[in-house]
């Protein structure tokens, strides 16, 4: 199984909390871990990003996929 | 700073790529580490997912932000 | 009317389900259709994608936007 | 395999373009296809939707994930 | 014409730049305008929102659909 | 603090309105203020955009992030 997503994070699943719409789940990733962005070149050069530096990844919980093998 | 987003991970920048306009950056993420997802309630029925669980979490570069203090 | 997206499906509503704050549409797509998808040159390089496979396409509810004439 | 995702739409790769960071997939969806799409209540309201409408669905391609057996 | 999305801004084209597979536009926004944001529940009761208050909106670029009429 | 975004927006709370899982927040834009859109060549093409031209910008309300200094 190959997905065209740069993020594959495993994780377990520690809480779900439901409406009749939508759906919250959440978990705790299981290390180690690695992840990608991509954002516009002005956006890197505004932020000044440099390789080593420690920063923080924000990601909406919608653009977040679970999938069970 | 407060964001509305569930997720908030802290990340090592460990390399950049870049062309004219779009930009990936790479990060190993700082453990612990938690995330969250919304997905349907309908969705969530069909997966069967369950508290204890280990499944995958995919996330497409682009919806993942940088922040930096 | 143009739209700055690759992905312009005609669709017929078969169902819709409300809470508060969200609903969940439900649609026949009406043949023939075509999609597209960015992904980063990584992403494809490592799903070694080649022209006249069939593969699947996964879409999160929330990124489709209905729009009606 | 099961994905937290409404949307998984069997399709043939038609065409590849290429950047250094980023690729341009397209695809001819292999019907029956069915979709699916979230949106707030009010928006859902506003547009009068009705079950066996025709109307268009616009996906930003950067929001299509192909996924590979 | 009718779209499933809150956000519905008029804008002037300012800047376009290209590379081969992507395109930054920017574009100055013609007021007034309104915007609206979906976040989980637990997001803004973390962020302790209240009505009257002034805040940022940070929105990633490829989430914002150019349509010309 | 610094943002991998390109949009990032002044605005005031107008409005709030919850369910269990979901909430959605309005907002008055405080102008001036100003987008940006990245979307494919080939869209951009097709759309043949110019400097100048005034337009409309759609936004799902899910992929508005508030942040709050």
């Amino acid at each position: 199984m190959k997905y065209g997503a740069r993020n594959q994070i495993k994780a377990k699943v520690t809480s779900i909390k439901s409406d009749e719409v939508m759906s919250l789940v959440k978990f705790e990733v299981i290390p180690p871990a690695k992840m990608a962005s991509v954002i516009t070149f002005e956006s890197l050069a505004d932020m000044d990003l440099k390789v080593g530096e420690e920063i923080r990844l924000v990601v909406k919980a919608i653009n977040v996929l679970p999938v069970k093998d």
